[in-house]
């Protein structure tokens, strides 16, 4: 199994500006590769540390891959220190030096010089291409007489394989989401192609509903096998279990997985919501498409956060109509027609506002579903009867037309601990949930 | 100035199970002490990596602080490899045992043998409370002579002090709320008091309009310097300097740092728009509520995120009216009365149905700002005269009753190698910067 070595350069983690969520994303990625990580070390911006550092990688690892240190500015130091390490000059890439410009050029800027420099790689490095930024990386396959040669302290002897170099060096940027891109489209194929190890087989089984403790009693026997191994997690109010099975292709250890993961599903009922990239939006985003409905949205509290996370998928005129945010009474009258009379009466934060909102909305856009929120998200504005963290779901819908709507209504109380932010995007999760239960179970709601 | 290395110690983290927020955290208190960090490790639950990784920490910095492994079952290593590396014998703690048993016997629980383990402390050191949980650290001043005994190679020699030991390792589980507390409560003060170096104070100094590389340039001759030190940074679709000065105390070090911050203030223009803390959103806020203006918002493409971004922000209802999400052309004509002809000749995605949105949600909402945005966030719904990546932002404002509004509208053309989520996110800053720049300096819309 080969070995990986994950360095990230940067002065910024190291002082805490940066929260390191690449080395996270890299270790995943690893893993699911089958190639073991034993080290991960951050050095600031110091070209003497980064190449003690990158020489003590190479002494212990197959494969070093770096993040950060690949900007335009003189304290981006990763690829010279690599270079001079190998005491290799460092050329100019034509190529990369036009894909930068034409990059500026689509934007209508003038390329600045200092960007001339992320068009530089070790001669005898391979470019791995960034689809998404001005900063590419370079591939480098190192042999063992250039290991020697640099005088690498090495006591590590790297597997024999036809496929794999003696040592393999990979760049990305710091910014995550070109380190992603890169690794998807060049870096994490490349791996996979030359260090064919064993591999890791994983499915995230997601929940709502239910607590992170309570899902890991009601599955206990299963956290104890080894292989496949069952691991619970919490997200943002939600949680996953995470099955991985080991074997020596991903088809062999998805058929070890597959039995455990048939129990969970089966012994999970509605609280499983999706597996893996699914997000509560896009399989709420699903259903409704494929039940041939379209919804809209009154919210008060939230803030227009529901709308957001529905239509930040791509497709979703397919089902989104419209939305209102009506922060004040006054546009909770004119664009959802909810009398000021109700307001009056019950207050804007109601069962009865958030079920005239959602009739508003619905009635206004003609839609099939409407989903209405009032609440109070804090930190200020909560009263003894109405404190903060109280929230109104409501979810209408349409039966037939001249008929009533049919209407659910969800109370929640999430306490003062919560910030604002979390407040709102649980009441998120519950209202996408209310859409989900509906459209897959009614009777659950 | 000391040095310090942090040392996390867990498999979950190489396999990227668990993101590492406890390095962040060290490393800002870290800065605030005013003490250097060069270096930080990830090893996993692995006795002769763990070790190793001691060893040559110990050989490089003053102070190691470790964190993770210090859990009651047999995969948690640190203070037995500790122990280890200096040939101690691990005695029990008397008083730590009481602790961990009385803490059970109030959560009216029976200690788990395994539980012992954790009151076990390598001889010569001292604990390091845990006022939160059942896993204390130690705090273990070393000797040269105990640095030598345990034949650590060590090139680097720590400074002179009467106050400090040779070395110093600090041990801390990896739940981030205890280590937070035996930071605050002992290790914290600890340091302060046997380090009383320098203290780094630094401030962030955020731009929206200009690029890294030519934020970089304007300054460059700041970038050169080495105390204070400038450092520029690039953010999601913004960039930003960090000014950072060295000093015996906070208040000297802030005074050095001004006059380098009064300079990019001076010379930064309309593109600085705020610091530290300061989001785009929150400065919009601000400027809206010193200036008394309301908005209003009439969201396509954004799908409701620029309403989100600022009604995440307490007390937005002092200056948030309302807003619409209007996907569909029906629901733009239903709530924003914008005209199908203006649709029809023009397309939903052009100017003149910006500036009709702009206008729609002025007058229906009777706010004084209005933001519209339609555009094609893309993937899908580019052509060859409106590609993915084109929007038209149009900020409307009232003048006076019966006045016609001003209109200012910006064309965007994000390109398609950008995804949905980063076009919406970028439109929402462009759309908060116009705000802001009408606030300001309306000359510069």
């Amino acid at each position: 199994m080969a070995i990986a070595e994950i360095l990230c350069v940067g002065t910024e983690l190291l002082l805490g500006d940066v929260l390191d969520t690449n080395s996270q994303f890299l270790a995943r990625e690893l893993a699911v590769l089958g190639i073991d990580c034993y080290y991960r070390v951050v050095v600031g911006d110091n070209p003497e540390r980064i190449k003690s550092a990158l020489r003590q990688a190479l002494g212990r690892s197959d494969i070093v891959i770096t993040s950060g240190g690949l900007g335009p500015t003189a304290d981006d130091l990763t690829t010279e220190c690599i270079a001079d390490v190998f005491a290799s000059p460092m050329v100019v890439d034509p190529e990369t030096l036009a894909f930068i410009e034409e990059l500026f050029r689509s934007r209508n800027l003038v390329m600045p010089p200092s960007n001339r420099k992320q068009a530089m790689r070790p001669q005898g490095a391979d470019i791995l291409p960034n689809p998404v930024g001005s900063a590419p990386g370079i591939i480098w396959p190192i042999g063992k007489e250039a290991l020697q040669k640099a005088a690498i302290a090495s006591e590590y002897v790297a597997q024999d394989s036809v496929n794999a170099p003696y040592r393999v060096i990979l760049t990305f940027p710091g910014v995550p989401g070109e380190l992603k891109a890169m690794w998807s489209e060049t870096a994490g194929p490349y791996l996979a192609k030359h260090y064919p190890s064993g591999t890791i087989w994983s499915k995230e089984l997601k929940h709502i509903g239910i607590g992170e403790s309570a899902l890991a009693e009601k599955f206990s026997h299963l956290l104890e096998l080894s292989n496949p191994t069952v691991a619970p997690y919490a997200g943002r109010w939600e949680c996953r279990l995470r099955v991985s099975a080991k074997a020596a292709t991903r088809e062999e250890a998805r058929l070890a997985a597959q039995p455990v993961i048939d129990e969970i599903r089966s012994g999970s009922g509605v609280t499983l919501y999706g597996e893996d990239d699914d997000t509560l939006e896009s399989v709420v985003a699903n259903l409704l498409v494929s039940n041939g409905k379209t919804i809209s949205l009154a919210e008060s509290c939230t803030g227009g956060l529901i709308t957001e996370r529905l239509t930040d998928l791509p497709g979703s005129s397919r089902f989104m109509h419209s939305a209102v945010v009506a922060y004040s009474n006054e546009a909770k009258e004119k664009f959802l027609g909810v009398d000021q009379s109700v307001i009056n009466k019950y207050g804007a934060v109601s069962e009865e506002v958030a079920v005239a909102m959602g009739k508003g909305i619905l009635a206004a856009s003609e839609s099939d579903l409407a989903l209405a929120v009032t609440g109070i998200a804090g930190p200020g504005g909560g009263t003894e009867d109405k404190p903060v963290g109280l929230v109104y779901v409501a979810l209408v819908a349409s039966v037939s037309p001249g008929k009533e709507p049919l209407s659910f209504v969800r109370k929640l109380l999430l306490g003062s601990r919560i910030n604002r932010s979390e407040v709102r995007y649980r009441t998120a999760n519950e209202a996408l949930n209310m859409v989900r239960l509906f459209l897959l179970e009614p009777s659950s709601l």
